[in-house]
C-alpha cells in the first residue's frame, strides 16, 4: 500500500488515494505538504509526525468504507476533532490517514421529551452548550477547550472540566453511540434509556479509548434541566494547608459546589504580573467557588461555604453581586493558562489527579519536585475533584532543561499514583503518557487492555502508538 | 478433571476437590447433593442446573487461586451473590464450581473525606444503605431485592432500582474495583477519583458483565450527601394515556422526581384483591411519585407535580402528611410482585425498557400482546425511566401455556427494541434472554462482545452459557 517516496519516506500510493477520493470526493481528500503539516501535531509540545493524507468523510457510511479500506491495507488511522489534545493523542505517530469531522458537524435531533440531544462528532462543545441552554437545558461537561473542541474529541478522551465534581464527566452524559469498528462494521450501543444492561458496556469501553478501538460517528447526549441560579466567590488563603482544609470541610459538610477551583502562589503571581487585577501575590492559594441550583439552596450553600472559609482563616472573601462581577472573578482562573503560556516558548500542562483529601500534600509535593529539578511548575486546577494541572513553563529547544522537566513530571506521576491517584484525570494517555500507564494499572491491567485492543483491532490500524508504550518507564525511588 | 459419575454425569475428581479444600479450608467447600441442589437455581422460573461444588473463599488471594485452578482444568465458575437474579444469570448452566461470598462480606472502609465506602462483594445492599444513611450519607442504587441482594451481585448485574431516573444505577456509584481475571491475575481499576482516564474503562466493562469476564473481590462506592427531606404522593388515572401524559409533562417541566413508579389496571386489581386498601379497580393507572432534596425545593416540586397531575385529569391525588403515611402509599407498589406471585405457581418478571416517551405505547402493546397469546401479564415499573416490569402469572408445569408465554415475551422484547428500547433494563441477559440479545445490539455488536469475551476468557470458564446464545431467536413480523 505504501510506495517509497522521493525522500525515502513511504507514502500512500496513487491507487489507494484515488480509492479514498472515490469514497468522500476529491474535494475532501488532502495530500499537500501544507495540509499534512497542519495535522502533524496537536496541542502537545514536543510531538510531531507527518500524516500521509487527510480526509473529511460526509457520513457514517463513508467512514466505514474508509476504515475498511485502511484495514485491508494496514494503513494507520488517526481520528481527529480539533486537535486540542494535551497528551499527543492526535499526532499521526505512525503516519497514515487523518480523519476529520468538519463535514459531520450537525445537531441531528433535540428530543425534549426524553431530554436528549443527538449530534454528529464534529459539533463543537460550545455549540452544544449554547443550543441546549437556550432551551432551558444543560449539558454539564465543560472542558476548558470547549470553545473549539468537538464532541467527538470529548468522547474519545472522556473529557472532564470545571463541573466534574458535582456533575461528572463526558461519560456520564453519553446515552448512545454509533461507531465504526476497525473492520468497517457499524455498531449501535445504548439508547435514549436511563437503564440498559443488554450485554457488555461497549459504550463506556469506547468513551475515553482515544481513537484506538473505533470511530464515533454519532452520539446521543443526556441533558438535564438548567440550574435556575448561580453564585460565585473568590477566597484567598495565606497557606495551602488552610485552603485544602477549607475544601475538605466544605465537602465534609455535605455541600457539593458546582465549581471548586484552585490556583497556587506561582500561578497567582504570574496572573497578577500580566493582568494587574489586585491579586495578593504573597498568598499561597486562591479558590474560585461557585454553586448553582434553586435560588434558596444556592443562597444557603454559599452562606455556609462563606462561614467555613472564614473559619479556616481566609484572608479575603469576595462574592459577586451579579453575573458581570462573577465573570471578572472567574477571569483570574480562566486566564491562568494563557498568562503562563506567555512566560516562555513552551508550556506543558499536566493533569495528575489525586483523591481530594490529598490535594494539599500533592500541591506541596509538586512544588518540592519542581525545586529539586530546578524547573518552573505552577499548579492550578479542580480542587474539588483532586484533578490538578501542574504546568511547566519551559523551552523545548533546551534539551537539557526538557530532560529535567520530564524527570520532574515522572516523579509527580509517581507521587500521584502513590497517593491513590492517577497519571491522567482528563487529558488521556496518548503517546506522551503511555510509558507511565503501567504505574497506574499494573502489568496485569496493561495485558488486559492490550488483549482487548488486539481482539477489536487485530491489525493495529486505529491510532497506533498511543496508550500502549513499547516499554514502561522505570520507577525511581522518590525520597520525600 | 472430570471423572464419570455413578449416574453417568461428570463430577469433579477427588484430587481437584482436595486442591480447592486446601485453598479455602474443608469447612468452606461443599459437594453434598443438598448443597448442590440449593445452588442449582436462582430466582428465575424454569431454569435449573446442578453445580459440582460450592466454595466460599475468605479473601482475594483465595479467589485468585481457585480461579487459576479452575482455568487450568477448564472447570466452569459461577460467581453468586444471593441468587436473586431474574434472567437465569446465576444458574450453573454447565455445572462446575459456584463461588459464594459469605466469607467476604465486610465493610472495609468509610472515607468521610472522599465520601467513599469500600466493601467486600458479599455485603448486602441493605447493609450499605443503613451504614451510610446513619452517617448522613446516601448510596442511591436501590434494586427491589436490596434487602437480600449483595453489592457483588449488584455490580455484576449493574442493578437499577426505583431511584434510577434521578440518581442513576449501580455503575454510576462504583469508583474502583479489585477483580480476579480468568487467568488468576488480580487487577485494580479506578480509584477514589472523580476523574480518571488512564486507559480503557475496565471498571465499566466489568460492571454488568454478569460474571462472564472476572470476579469482583472488592469495590469502592461513591456516596453523596443524604437528601434532607422527602415527600410522597399517589395519583390515580382513569386512562393509561392520561397517566403517561402527566409523566411526560412532569419531566418536560424540568422536574426530575426521585421516584416515578407506575402500576397498570391488572396490577391495581390484584393488589386490591389481596390487600383491600381501597384502590380504584376501574382505573387504568396508578403513579407513585416521590421527590427528595432540600425542603423548599421538594415543596415547590411537589406543588408543581400536583398541579400537572390535576391538569391531565387525575381521578385522585393522595399526599402523605408524614413518613408513616408515605410508607403506606408506597405499600401498594411494593406489594405488587408479592401479590402477583400468590396468584399462580409461577411468576415471570420481565424488564423490557423503552425511552420514557414511549411508555403509554409500550404498556398498551403489552396488554394487547397478552390478549393475543391468551396469557395473563400485568405491568408495573419505573415510569420515569421507561423501565417496565411486565409480569406473567402462569404455571411452569403447563408446557403449552409456557410456550405461549414465551412467544408473548418474545413479541414484547421485539416491540421494545422497535420503540428504541432494550430487552433488559436492569435484570441482565443471563441464560434466559441470551437468544434475544442480537435484537438489541445487532450481529456486529454480538461479534464484538464475543471477541472481548474470548480475549479475556479464552477457555470460557467464567459463567459459561450466559449472555451469548448458541443461536438467535428469529424475529417474527409483529402486526400492530
Amino acid at each position: 500500500m505504501f510506495d517509497r517516496g522521493r525522500r525515502g519516506k513511504k507514502i500512500l500510493n496513487r491507487e489507494f488515494i484515488q480509492k479514498l477520493e472515490g469514497i468522500s470526493g476529491v474535494e475532501n481528500v488532502k495530500t499537500s505538504t501544507a495540509s499534512r503539516l497542519s495535522y502533524s501535531y496537536d496541542a502537545t509540545a514536543g510531538f510531531q509526525s507527518m500524516p500521509d493524507l487527510i480526509i473529511s468523510p460526509r457520513n457514517t457510511s463513508e467512514v466505514s468504507q474508509i476504515v475498511k479500506s485502511c484495514n485491508e491495507q494496514d494503513v494507520p488511522i488517526v481520528p481527529r476533532g480539533s486537535g486540542t489534545n494535551l497528551a499527543a493523542g492526535t499526532t499521526p505517530t505512525n503516519g497514515g490517514v487523518v480523519i476529520l469531522f468538519n463535514n459531520m458537524d450537525q445537531v441531528v435531533e433535540l428530543d425534549e421529551e426524553n431530554l436528549t440531544l443527538t449530534v454528529e462528532p464534529g459539533v463543537l462543545t460550545e455549540t452544544v452548550h449554547g443550543y441546549v441552554e437556550n432551551r432551558g437545558l444543560f449539558y454539564p461537561p465543560d472542558p476548558s477547550s470547549g470553545k473549539i473542541s468537538t464532541i467527538g474529541g470529548n468522547i474519545s478522551e472522556n473529557s472532564g472540566g470545571l463541573r466534574g465534581l458535582k456533575y461528572g464527566v463526558t461519560k456520564d452524559y453519553v446515552l448512545a453511540l454509533e461507531a465504526v469498528l476497525p473492520n468497517g462494521d457499524i455498531i449501535y450501543t445504548g439508547g435514549k434509556l436511563a437503564k440498559d444492561v443488554a450485554g457488555y458496556d461497549l459504550k463506556s469501553l469506547l468513551i475515553g479509548s482515544e481513537g484506538t478501538l473505533a470511530i464515533v460517528t454519532q452520539a446521543t447526549l443526556k441533558l438535564i434541566p438548567k440550574p435556575p441560579s448561580k453564585q460565585t466567590m473568590v477566597v484567598i488563603y495565606k497557606s495551602m494547608e488552610e485552603a485544602a482544609e477549607a475544601v475538605s470541610a466544605i465537602l465534609a459538610n455535605r455541600i457539593i459546589p458546582a465549581t471548586l477551583e484552585f490556583m497556587d502562589q506561582e500561578t497567582i503571581r504570574v496572573v497578577e504580573d500580566y493582568k494587574q487585577i489586585g491579586l495578593p501575590t504573597d498568598c499561597e492559594a486562591l479558590l474560585l467557588i461557585e454553586q448553582d441550583g434553586p435560588e434558596a439552596v444556592v443562597a444557603n450553600d454559599i452562606e455556609k461555604i462563606n462561614e467555613i472559609c472564614q473559619r479556616f482563616g481566609a484572608v479575603s472573601i469576595t462574592r459577586a453581586a451579579n453575573e458581570q462581577e462573577a465573570e471578572s472573578l472567574r477571569r483570574a482562573r480562566k486566564d491562568a493558562l494563557s498568562c503562563l503560556a506567555q512566560l516562555t516558548p513552551t508550556t506543558i500542562l499536566e493533569d495528575a489527579t489525586v483523591p481530594r483529601s490529598e490535594i494539599a500534600t500533592m500541591v506541596r509535593a509538586i512544588t518540592e519536585t519542581a525545586e529539586k529539578y530546578n524547573v518552573r511548575i505552577q499548579t492550578f486546577g479542580h480542587a474539588g475533584d483532586g484533578n490538578l494541572h501542574p504546568t511547566c513553563v519551559t523551552d523545548e529547544r533546551n534539551k537539557e532543561e526538557i530532560k529535567r522537566v520530564e524527570e520532574a513530571f515522572a516523579e509527580i506521576f509517581q507521587i500521584a499514583v502513590d497517593l491513590g491517584g492517577t497519571i491522567t484525570g482528563e487529558h488521556g494517555v496518548g503517546e506522551m503518557k503511555s510509558s507511565y500507564l503501567e504505574w497506574k494499572i499494573g502489568r496485569e491491567g496493561i495485558e488486559l487492555m492490550k488483549s482487548i485492543k488486539k481482539a477489536i483491532d487485530p491489525n493495529n490500524i486505529m491510532n497506533p502508538g498511543k496508550m500502549f508504550a513499547k516499554s514502561t518507564k522505570k520507577r525511581v525511588v522518590v525520597s520525600r
